[in-house]
């Protein structure tokens, strides 16, 4: 039977960057618009040509991709022609192959907020997706409020979205812009529009998740005959978020009765980056992942030991809806069972290390990591410290030199023109093979300003390391993250560094600690030993 | 017309407890359970007595509640009588009005988890609810896997649930167990159960967010006919959580067609202490509270959109779907590059500020957000940093201290016995009307490490603040967030702090530095001033 066609429309990039906090630079969305592109969106909405420099500059720049590019903007207004409204036509002249324009579609919106009349609003809609047409893109109209319009004025709102169809939009899309409108609700709207003669394969959905329930609104609207959804990646957006795609897709391709019916662009393969693709708009926002997000969390297939525990050891498959895999997320169960024991040992041969199944060392390694998460740390992005970690366990790790102590002084004050400014400074003793190193560096960076305690704590160390020196002189420190986690039942910072060195290797630590300038350096520490273990360094 | 009875029961005790991480002492339990009572669940399943040492005791000593106290448990094992089954026994022996009994309603889990036959499984729950029934109390039965088994075997699914009603269950519970099914799967799913003879307010709904649908899930039960709805705080619980009551109660006594049809014992004087009932569970497990979380969430009702900000200065009604405040939450008007003037006069409204429509000093404020902004700023995480800037534009903040100059030490050496240790130090010179104080404190946290230099700052800055001190002295930090962005074209840390006050008034602020521990100080300097701006206190 042959499967019909479901469109996924992204507008993280656009929506998304409602998300309070949320600002993305024109390289973060270069990063993320080729991620989607990858996984098989359909639709990846950019932003808003002109709203601000930004979204200007990203789609002077934007990358080519197989999904259908598309600009967002907003119908024009009333008193002049769709061809002399500016607004449009900064949106008109970012040049993509589509353009989604919103419009009002609730009476109430026109009049109160808009202050034009009713007709003057279906003729912005109408000469707005026609210009569209007429420049030989394909047309989108977002109709704002449609599901409040629907149930103050019926007619209206079926009138206003037949507009932009008539009008020639590829898409007509009912957005539930104020998130309130329950899944039975847009069900029955979607069938009233359909009913009209906008056909379900013209009509999309765009949910907002202000009850909790975007994603079954979006599905319930599947389900009623519309055949594209919005949303975004992680349900990032204004208020509660919009329905988020990630939870989504897994659904839509994994789930009957949609995986017998429909086919969209995502392969198999592409689903089985999902998990990762989610963990890197988090990367990108410096956000802590939610471990209890549907289908990617890191909790979504934990199975706590309890009253399930027996029954997980021998089939795990029946507690989970179904398999972790699939969507590049893996099962988490007890320690001590054989897959995390493989999968340990397959991580031991990617760093150059051969272990014995069933040799205990992997157990306590495992161990190890437990105990070390329980605190805080987290060594999914932090490959260097995992190894690190088990070289230890191993007893595969030398000891090349000890931090015998520091001291780290920031100050504030007015200096002698009585302007206020801060100064850092850290001094080291380092102790390498019995021969004591002192170092001192303040923390001033390239501008002449104070680059703070770690800036000055990683000068310091990097000072003098006596017979390591040339290993490391060309390292520098590329990113550093921080982390306010929980680590047993106290609030402690977590670091994670990026290093690089002069070959264009690239590595990241984690230090955790209530203190972060001891997380820091813990960070800062892993990172030269790995780095003297990497290049060969021989301990003194 | 009369409204049917809608039932709620509390699971965060019980089956909220299998969360990874969490882990509520009795004292918690307790807290929670009185809470819980206050708003007014019907049911509290308080635990699992005789399963572990913290339940049997929490079971002990639980408070009295107008909410039905319920014990969990599972049905009787094969092969004893439900008197000799010494866990059944556990479970009565905590005198509860009313005993919830897990059973098995697929028959694979009957047959390969309990390896017994399917006709010992239905005599086990007969036998396990009459026992329950026959001491006088209240009995449920929960139907574990109920959905799955209802695809797999629907006839000994239904003979299951059928077999625990006949017994005397008050109320049968179909548990979605593994979280995959859909909400119009549920919906199918309880008709069928009520086509069989159970009646619809003899039947409860227990869903999880497998796939971020329990609560439109448990919606769609209600809607086929189910009366008691399990759920959970903020959604707590295994895997992706249960079915979130914090976003169910407020959708069943806001939203149509619930509020009209259905009653609950919660009243809407209930309802306005929902958000503060949302952020104590969270503070009891010490975790960030979700943003985004429906209803309750910081988030939930904050407005970021310049296009929408002039219709939300009209009418904020028109882009929210409930008003904040029936659910004890509020309106948040963010800041960012996007909003214009319009935006900015309705944060100014928020704060009480009055300012006509096109008064300079409004584009002097958005030029100095703006700077701030290219300098790696971020004021829509940040409202209370806003709002300083703002007033330092318009003449309106008092100076009330100044603080001349603050000196931070962080030492990492061995003590006389040997152990490697750190300890932060900080001393700050605060002149307030003429009058100088030196304070200075330790970085020591309530474990008694060392919680680092942004700890010791902040205690030593509130340790004496003379006149304001009462101001403060409630003051606590609750989130502590770090970023490295571009400021110009320097790397800056952006910091920004979370503070909460003993009458749960919760603000932001924003600091930005190459440095740190400056970076933190400024984020401290502006939640104290803010504070003492807030609470009325006079300059010196």
């Amino acid at each position: 039977m042959s499967r019909e066609r479901l469109y996924l429309y992204d507008t993280t990039l656009r929506d998304g960057q409602q998300t309070q906090g949320v600002q993305f630079s024109v390289a973060e969305k270069i990063a993320l618009a080729e991620a989607l592109d990858a996984i098989g969106i359909d639709y990846i909405e950019g932003g808003w040509p002109g709203a601000n420099p930004t979204d200007s500059e990203f789609f002077a720049v934007r990358p080519e991709t197989e999904a259908v590019f598309t600009a967002f903007g907003m119908t024009k207004r009333a008193g002049r022609s769709a061809a002399n409204d500016e607004v449009l036509a900064g949106v008109m002249n970012a040049g993509t192959p589509a353009v989604c324009l919103v419009g009002k579609s609730h009476d109430y919106h026109v009049t109160a907020a808009l202050g034009i009349t009713l007709e003057e609003n279906l003729e912005n809609i109408r000469a707005s997706i026609a210009h569209v047409v007429a420049s030989g893109r394909e047309a989108l109209f977002d109709a704002e409020h449609f599901f409040d319009g629907f149930k103050a004025n019926r007619a209206y709102a079926l009138e206003s979205v037949q507009a932009a169809y008539v009008a020639g939009a590829r898409w007509v899309v009912l957005c539930d812009t104020n998130g309130g409108t329950l899944p039975h609700e847009v069900a029955e709207a979607v069938a009233a529009v359909i009913a009209t003669g906008v056909p379900g394969d013209h009509l999309g959905i765009h949910c907002h998740d202000d009850t909790g329930q975007a994603v079954a609104a979006s599905l319930a609207a599947v389900m009623a005959g519309a055949r594209q959804i919005q949303g975004t990646l992680n349900g990032l957006g204004e208020r509660c978020g919009n329905a988020n795609l990630t939870s989504l897709i897994p659904t839509l391709l994994l789930k009957e009765p949609f995986a017998s019916r429909f086919e969209t662009a995502i392969s198999r393969e592409a689903l089985a980056g999902l998990t990762q693709l989610s963990r890197k708009l988090d990367d990108i926002l410096n956000r802590v992942p939610l471990r209890s997000a549907p289908y990617v969390g890191a909790s979504a297939f934990a199975h706590k030991a309890g009253l399930h525990a027996s029954a997980i050891l021998k089939d795990p498959t029946t507690y989970e809806h179904v398999e972790p895999s699939l969507v590049g997320n893996a099962r988490l169960i007890p320690m001590s069972n054989q897959a995390g024991q493989s999968n340990l040992r397959a991580r031991l041969v990617g760093m150059g290390i051969e272990v014995e199944p069933k040799d205990p060392r992997l157990a306590a390694i495992l161990d190890e990591i437990k105990r070390r998460e329980d605190h805080g740390y987290a060594y999914d992005g932090a490959q260097a410290s995992f190894e690190l970690v088990a070289r230890r366990e191993l007893g595969l790790l030398p000891a090349f030199f000890e931090v015998e102590r520091y001291r780290v002084t920031v100050e504030r004050k007015r200096d002698a023109r009585g302007r206020i400014g801060s100064l850092s400074e850290a001094v080291v003793v380092v102790n390498i093979g019995g021969q004591r190193t002192l170092s001192v560096s303040e923390g001033i960076v390239e501008d002449g300003s104070d680059g703070g305690p770690v800036n000055a704590l990683s000068k310091a160390l990097a000072k003098d390391l006596g017979p390591y020196q040339h290993f490391i002189d060309d390292m520098k420190l590329v990113d550093f993250r921080v982390r306010i986690t929980q680590g047993g039942t106290e609030a402690v910072t977590r670091v994670i560094i990026d290093s690089e060195d002069g070959k264009g290797q690239r590595w990241s630590t984690v230090g955790v600690s209530p203190n972060i300038v001891d997380a820091s350096f813990e960070a800062l520490l892993d990172s030269i030993t790995w780095k003297l273990l990497r290049d060969g360094a021989a301990p003194v």
